[in-house]
């Protein structure tokens, strides 16, 4: 058995997420086959973490096992050709068998990006949130800070994540303009699901002024109720940008 | 009557190009349609200029008039409403009854984006020309600067252009690099057919170094040939970035 590690990029305007299911077309899935097409069996692609329905990424990690020995820049050009226009792979290279890049992932960045201004952008519709008027960036990068640190997370994720532990580590969150566009980029330890699109949804509340710099602050406390936080930002705004990986790090360049 | 000029942006993937035909979804088609629901009476849009198929704008400008007197504002909100998501109003105001920004145009500025690198970007694949391996940018400057000034650009054209008067000015093309991104930014006094896209297909020739700085400057002299320029480059990869208007140009804001 031979194992090769992948930087895969996708458009998730099209895609039912990440995670394979039956009847749905996923990237897992995409991946899967024009791998298995290659191997000559099936194949099964470990991914860093799964993203929603809609969302993208431009350095998602995935590895798989396979028997036959093709470099990997066989694996790279192979699958691209078999993998249809909304999905690639960016880079390759090889790595131990079993390897899953979940364990070694040892923090994610995401990217929110917020279209602002009076009239919505056509060009900007798939992958960016169109949000009427304009934002307070510094007050919205204020609250950001308010949630970095190890801090239980729980009313900052979906009503359908019911795992135990709600304690996570966010490293840091920038939020920058570029004319129309606010972009809220976050890197953390791991991530409970919708999280990234929940903070977005409460910055931007922050940003309108609709919210406090304090009561963002107030959401990682004990006594914080989910009706506290801002609404769940639509999907097409985020972007998984990479994944930094741990101990098996080699050369691969990860992400944009 | 009354006469209302617009600022117009759109992801021209999913259209047929600017101008109305029969039976084909158009840009003019769609704001036509928008705009005579609120006049109550049929509207003709007089746009600065066509683009192709496929083809985006930031900044296209276009001028209508109606019987009835509503706010630039109104129209500009009011279609929005009734414009579908790949097409949108970004900026509206008064002008002379019978304005047609094709005579006010003073010049146009167009860019052309192409996707370098080993492998394509999917995220990319709506905007971009994906051309594998990487360009040589210096070349590509050099020669298109060959190609500024006042020529005959007959030979850079689509085929079935058939004007007679050929000659036209370049103002400035700016060819520049973001990691994977090679722009083409070129702004010039009126355009024929295709004739950005030829040119970004020629360019890409030299970036390529199947073709030199000397063969871009012959395309522009009398004895130049059409199959001595390069391909016709993909009509994703191109955007109307802005219309420089002239007598009237008033507080609109022109592009991004």
């Amino acid at each position: 058995m031979f194992a090769t590690r992948i930087v895969v990029a996708y458009d998730g305007t099209d895609f039912s997420g990440w995670q394979v299911q039956p009847d749905a077309r996923t990237v897992q899935g995409e991946l899967e086959r024009a791998a298995a097409e290659m191997a000559g069996h099936p194949v099964k692609m470990r991914g860093a973490g799964r993203t929603d329905a809609g969302v993208h990424a431009e350095g998602q990690v995935a590895a798989f096992d396979a028997e036959r020995e093709i470099p990997p820049s066989g694996w790279m050009f192979g699958m691209n050709r078999g993998l249809p226009p909304d999905v690639a792979v960016r880079a390759a290279e090889s790595c131990t068998r079993g390897y899953d890049p979940r364990f070694d992932a040892i923090d994610k960045t995401y990217r929110y990006v917020v279209q602002t201004g009076a009239t919505r952008d056509p060009l900007q519709r798939r992958r960016a949130w169109y949000v009427r008027g304009t934002l307070d960036v510094e007050a919205m990068q204020r609250a950001a800070n308010g949630l970095c640190g190890t801090h239980d997370f729980r009313v900052l994720r979906a009503a359908d994540d019911l795992r135990e532990n709600t304690v996570r580590t966010i490293h840091e969150i920038r939020v920058t303009q570029s004319s129309e566009l606010v972009a809220i980029e976050v890197r953390g330890s791991a991530f409970l699901k919708q999280m990234v699109r929940i903070i977005a949804g409460t910055l931007v509340e922050v940003g309108h002024g609709r919210a406090t710099v304090e009561s963002v602050a107030a959401l990682v406390r004990p006594d914080a109720k989910r009706e506290d936080a801002g609404p769940t930002a639509p999907p097409q705004g985020l972007t998984l940008v990479r994944v930094t990986l741990g101990r098996e790090n080699g050369s691969l360049p990860l992400g944009q």
